[in-house]
């Protein structure tokens, strides 16, 4: 079809979406404002746009190129965030390396991305210099400290990070590129195979970053961050951009502490003295949190907490509303950007008292803006939005990976259709919610029918004895696949396979589930085996029950 | 500079940015929310999409193709809201046919723009009628009615709007296509020649709809639309896409009103029986809204208010803080979609009482999110932002238009050195705001030093028997220009050159203006002289004095 495309006029600018466009409001807004980055450094939006002048001079001058890519190896720090723009902002690639992965995988993604240069905190000194000799890409390394001397290592360093910002200009004339350059590189661990990398443009983190801002701020029923917040990532920033936030904070100016290394009770700590207001994280985090010693003195009320990577347990919900914090569920993935849905409530909704809320709250919401998405069946059919049916989620939005990395045959399955592949299964409520019921391959198939593994996870952990739990299906001769249970028991309580199957017979009689579901398989542990990332890592446990 | 471009995966979907993105996510959150017209017609946003599908239905098969140009002449109303979608999402130029100008300017734009279709309401059916024979490139017209019959009509029209609405299938696949396709077109009168098109692209529209919701919501200080609001425009939807929000209330899913024909008392009653939170308009247009007869019985209290256009007088804004309204500014013109600044508040400044805000709230607010904004010198030079320095606005947003509708040299000027031109002479707070001293041409240019005609009118304005002032510069033999006051005083009191010169020596004594700002020449008139948007014609007041 033949649309009206106008030339634009010879000397009209020609914007383009570019991470540095991202930059310009935080601090004309608010100045003054902090950047704090636990108790070791402090300074407003006027250094920091200072500051991230003076790290792209810092690159240019050690030899970074447009093009090439540059690693962080770092907790969630100032520095972080200041490479979160300078480096996709002089036209480069960061990569946010997951040091959370195996010495091995870490190799294998740092020469699958072709480093150029690395910034590397103390803390990786020890991972990083036995690496440094097999990454043939690598041209030089930036250490990181939060000490007053750097470490000594072997790596041949170009210098500590804050001697070489010191040094360095503050003034830096950004230039202009293609807003399909990209911006960020990391990887994404399967159960299977090599981690797989994705990338993201300028582009596509610009558009997020917007969509996102309003879905932060439009909403009564969800208002998390707008411009008198406090913003605590407690989703590492080499995880999915963060969940995108920084740069939504830095847009508004909003005040950001960046807590450096997970540690529960520091986290409680920055939370209290900073006045945190907004935070974000994964569920086994979120629990690590309020169950750790500071957190007994501590007052949450009022803390915004959006939850995601995987599904909160009612449990946990109710816990949370018992704190009195306001509990919100995310729904995105490494290939997303992230963020896909978000809770969503409308006025009636919201006015409930909280505990009635939570069952609404722990569903993975409602698509945002320009999000479109549909739930298929395995024909490619959309399925009916009736909270019963269930299909894959597929979706189309403006920052969705265009592909694995090098990856071509993964990448067109990613894409099969037209449609980015979540490889999560899910139900869609008449009000518009979507509820994740599993991960395609986590489905258990018994007799033909499905049963969500989640489902059975959720029901189980409400058994008051139940701290954590993991179901899988394994291989049965007669039903091709029967559910097996993994059971960590709360520390002092009892807890046995009869209780736990008398406990899901109340489901039976109510109609929750049918009789089949309940698993004969339990075992009752001490701890669940998880993924670099803290999610539980069914592969491990499906192997280990298997074995 | 060679940045790093992956091309995408094969079967990858190429996001565009399109106008239907905008409208996937309100029916999403508030399918039972309305849109109201008037007292003719309410409905919901599940009706909504479907009357948009309808609509397309009817361009469809009226035979309107993907690049035609479909004309409206209406109020705002529900149907204009639907043309705001359905036009665009077929691949149509949506032409806002500014029904204020004259029938010879009218007849002007329509065949400049060579619209194909027209819809047109019953009352501008005596304009169009005969004009319709001069309109060579249109192929048919679509009449509007807000009665139970239509008015009869020379014009051989297709059919009534609700009607042939009420034939048509509400399913429309509609298309995907190139953001940069032309979305809608509509014409600036300068005070020199004929009116000149502007032009937007769904790649616009969507980044301005963006980038304003979260400037509408994530701000503390002027928190203008969020998901509770109601919201009425009092800026006419053929005036720069009535500032952008319908499409920013679209997405976010808000009840909507839309006030057909501009009477101030209907407003009023519309304001209080639909519980309107949020509206915006032209300081005129609000000052007939506060003065009508309807206001003297309303309660104002908590209405938010964004004002623009022309500046606000600190006379108004002090009347407006008296009702409990909450009045923000606005700055941006047609060439600009329009927004480009807002007022922005830190907390200590919006926490103060409000009669102590309005200084800082009619100043035209610090640049939004995504805008690069200068003010220069005749050189070219960037300006300090001391609040004194005076120079002309130039922007870059992604949300300009990228030249004159066919008018090359036009074109040219506007975007002079790669910068777009506003014509708007400003200072920069250092607090960022930026305050809006008057139109280049309309600096008055006296023995080499400049004078405001804004800041003249604006200390005129505040002696208390002063209704309306419009300052203008006329030549003068021996300093180039002197100041020429024209002033409306208000009913019943008593006004003369000597109180006003009384008046501004205040201003001198207290070192605001030097004694030489002082007009020599001031009328006293009933009236002052208003462009066909309500603005005040310096150019007819120019040409009044000087003949």
């Amino acid at each position: 079809m033949q649309t009206k495309i106008l030339p634009p006029t010879d000397n009209a600018y020609q914007y383009q979406l570019l991470i540095k466009s991202l930059l310009l409001s935080g601090a004309r807004y608010e100045p003054d404002r902090e950047i704090v980055y636990s108790d070791v450094m402090r300074y407003n939006y006027r250094t920091l746009n200072k500051r991230i002048a003076k790290l792209a001079n810092v690159l240019s001058e050690a030899g970074v190129q447009a093009g090439d890519t540059v690693a962080v190896m770092d907790w969630d720090s100032h520095r972080y965030l200041e490479a979160y723009f300078a480096v996709p902002m002089i036209g480069a690639v960061l990569h946010h390396v997951n040091i959370r992965l195996s010495p091995d995988q870490i190799l294998y993604t740092m020469n699958h991305a072709e480093d150029d240069y690395v910034l590397v905190h103390d803390d990786f000194l020890a991972l990083a210099e036995p690496l440094a000799d097999q990454m043939p890409s690598v041209k030089g390394w930036i250490q990181l400290t939060d000490q007053d001397s750097a470490a000594s290592t072997s790596l041949p360093t170009l210098g500590e990070y804050e001697a070489l910002l010191g040094a360095a200009s503050d003034q830096y004339d950004f230039p202009d590129f293609d807003e399909n350059s990209v911006a960020t590189t990391f990887y994404t661990t399967g159960t299977t195979g090599n981690p797989k990398g994705v990338c993201f443009t300028h582009r596509q983190l610009v558009l997020h970053t917007l969509t996102m801002a309003s879905t932060l701020g439009n909403y009564e029923g969800q208002p998390l961050l707008r411009s008198e917040d406090v913003y605590m990532p407690m989703t590492p920033m080499f995880h999915v951009h963060a969940w995108g936030v920084p740069y939504v904070a830095t847009m508004l100016g909003v005040k950001q502490v960046y807590p450096g290394r997970y540690e529960p009770n520091k986290l409680v700590q920055l939370y209290q003295d900073e006045q945190v207001t907004f935070s974000h994280g994964v569920p086994t985090v979120l629990q690590m949190v309020i169950d750790c010693e500071a957190a007994k003195t501590a007052d949450f009320n009022g803390w915004k907490m959006l939850t995601g990577g995987s599904a909160p347990t009612l449990g946990l919900a109710n816990t949370m509303a018992d704190l009195g914090v306001h509990f919100i569920t995310a729904y995105g993935m490494s290939e997303t950007c992230p963020i896909l849905t978000m809770t969503y409530q409308r006025k009636d909704e919201f006015s409930q008292p909280m505990h009635d809320q939570m069952a609404r709250r722990i569903l993975t919401g409602v698509p945002i803006g320009m999000v479109d998405l549909q739930i298929i069946d395995p024909a490619g059919n959309p399925q009916p939005h009736d909270g019963e049916a269930m299909g894959e989620v597929v979706v189309r939005t403006p920052w969705l990976t265009q592909g694995y990395y090098r990856e071509a045959e993964k990448s067109a399955e990613l894409w099969e259709g037209g449609w980015l592949h979540t490889g999560d299964v899910a139900s869609i409520h008449p009000n518009g919610s979507l509820e994740i019921k599993d991960r395609i391959k986590d489905v258990i198939k018994t007799g033909g029918e499905w049963i969500s593994s989640l489902e059975l996870e959720s029901l189980i952990s409400q058994h008051e004895n139940v701290s954590q739990v993991a179901v899988v299906g394994v291989p049965d001769d007669q039903w091709g696949e029967r559910p097996y249970a993994m059971v960590v028991p709360i520390e002092g309580t009892e807890l046995t396979h009869d209780m736990l199957k008398q406990h899901l017979m109340q489901y039976v009689e109510s109609g929750q589930i049918a009789k089949w579901a309940i698993p004969e398989k339990v075992s009752i542990v001490a701890e669940i085996p998880k993924t670099s990332v803290g999610k539980i890592n069914k592969k491990l446990i499906r192997e280990q029950v298997i074995a």
